[in-house]
């Protein structure tokens, strides 16, 4: 039952055109959790240090989120600043102090080992496989990545890939990572590595999803107001594997689907700074916001 | 019946990673004109020098064009030179020379007073006004515009945009012409000042429909070989106003169906150099993409 969603849990300082926050709740895993969490049950691994407030705990637990695999190390959290001009789509990062999470070594507790279905956010690819291999039998393995592994270690992230069913990564990533300008050719070229589905995040542009027979289209959600964009990504990646796995299906229709819900949950949690809206949902607003978000893609048929 | 369409036609040299073509035939009304054939009849009105190739006009005329209103001026034809890079999404413009254009002042045949479907393409808005002016009874007006126009001439413009219906434009421009960069906000501002519907083209990331009450998303079709950008546009445009002339409707319904036949216009144009492609197309062709894009984005209702 639920999902293990291994990644970062960081303290961000943020500074968007709309306000700036001081360490605030951060990080890949905190974002793809909270949002997973209006779907299934979700079991988080990633290390913190002595200095993490309690409250953050608190606030995970009681969002229903089993925290026992956040480890806590001597040393200091993770820390990300960064901040957003008037184009939200790419932060610029002002710095970074990985502390503690620069030896962070997943291990998995005995129960998590048989969870079924693992979400690998964008870790070093070695730590992704250590994951993997200490799972018994995984149904649906969903990954991440980013310009920095594609950059430094590019052979163990296609040993990852081979792994894996469905990889998540922005489109310069996907760029990157294919050596292909045109998306689609980038997409074919990755699939032959091993994911089965190919998720592509384009920012407020929307996401195209790619297999090896079809292709799926969805716009972002147009907001009136994006506060701040930051972990947008995860939230998607958090609505979009919490559907899979609370559906335990991962057929075209429910992929597609995941692929809304992933949406609304990335449009919810840019309306304010860190996860603050993300996690005041209630299921009805995440189910009014899918249809809402139907209402603004259909269209006839000839 | 049809649509009355003034705009420019050219000779367009363009150089894309795929190869160069020189004085290919080009032109906003060009391409407009050829997408907007494939749904109701078009009477183009631009001018051209006596350089101009006949084999063109012919070219247009077995297309089903009506060029009686292609004026030929003593002088040379409009001349555009560019070139796309990786990104083609934006036009490197090497070489623009007005020629007969810097003159072109549209005055309508008897015949074309009485039609009721507008097209202004981005020509000088003073000029778009003085076509309205010259219209007896337009039923729908569309009018495009470029980022010349916002800055060189904004007052004249926002006399011509409270006369028009709908509005096409790049997401650039919409930013430009608004001064703001949400582009709900900038949609809403421009909706003040006249159009009821604005229509924001993004390049390979689709478009986005805005009106007083709603709001629809469409992504680009995805193509694994995009040759040449020039003329998306425009192509665009013309799939776009053309099924809502040969239907006679501008109702929720038919404006999203029109986004999607221009989307389809616009795939079809960009896969060869000039408007070769959009040339030899079949209507049946036009609908097998049309269900496709349907396919590309269709997802289940909750």
């Amino acid at each position: 039952m639920g999902i293990l969603a291994v990644g970062s849990v960081a303290l961000d300082s943020v500074k968007t055109p709309f306000g700036q926050e001081e360490e605030i709740l951060g990080g890949s895993a905190t974002y793809f959790s909270i949002a997973a969490s209006y779907f299934t049950q979700v079991s988080v691994v990633a290390v913190v240090g002595e200095d993490f407030p309690a409250q953050h705990i608190d606030f995970l637990q009681k969002l229903g989120i089993d925290t026992a695999g956040l480890e806590k190390k001597p040393g200091r959290t993770f820390r990300w600043r960064g901040e957003y001009g008037d184009d939200f789509n790419t932060a610029r990062t002002l710095d970074t102090k990985l502390n503690v999470f620069a030896d962070f070594s997943p291990r998995l507790l005995r129960e998590q080992r048989r969870m079924e279905y693992v979400f690998l956010g964008n870790i070093d690819p070695d730590l992704q496989r250590s994951v993997l291999e200490q799972m018994e039998k995984p149904k649906l393995v969903a990954c991440d990545t980013m310009n920095y592994w594609i950059d430094n270690k590019p052979e163990s992230l296609r040993k990852t890939l081979s792994g894996i069913d469905i990889l998540l990564m922005n489109d310069a990533e996907t760029r990157q990572l294919s050596k292909e300008t045109n998306l689609i050719r980038a997409a074919r070229a990755i699939l032959g590595w091993g994911p089965k589905t190919l998720v592509i995040k384009r920012g407020e542009y929307g996401v195209l999803m790619i297999d090896q027979k079809s292709a799926f289209g969805a716009p972002a959600f147009p907001l009136e107001e994006v506060v701040d964009p930051t972990g947008a990504g995860d939230s998607f990646a958090g609505g979009f594997f919490g559907y899979l796995a609370a559906t335990r299906s991962a057929d075209r229709a429910a992929l597609r689907k995941a692929v809304v819900f992933g949406t609304v949950m990335a449009s919810f949690n840019v309306s304010e700074f860190g996860p603050r809206r993300l996690a005041c949902l209630t299921y009805p607003e995440v189910e009014a916001r899918y249809r809402e978000f139907r209402e603004l893609t259909f269209f006839e048929e000839l």
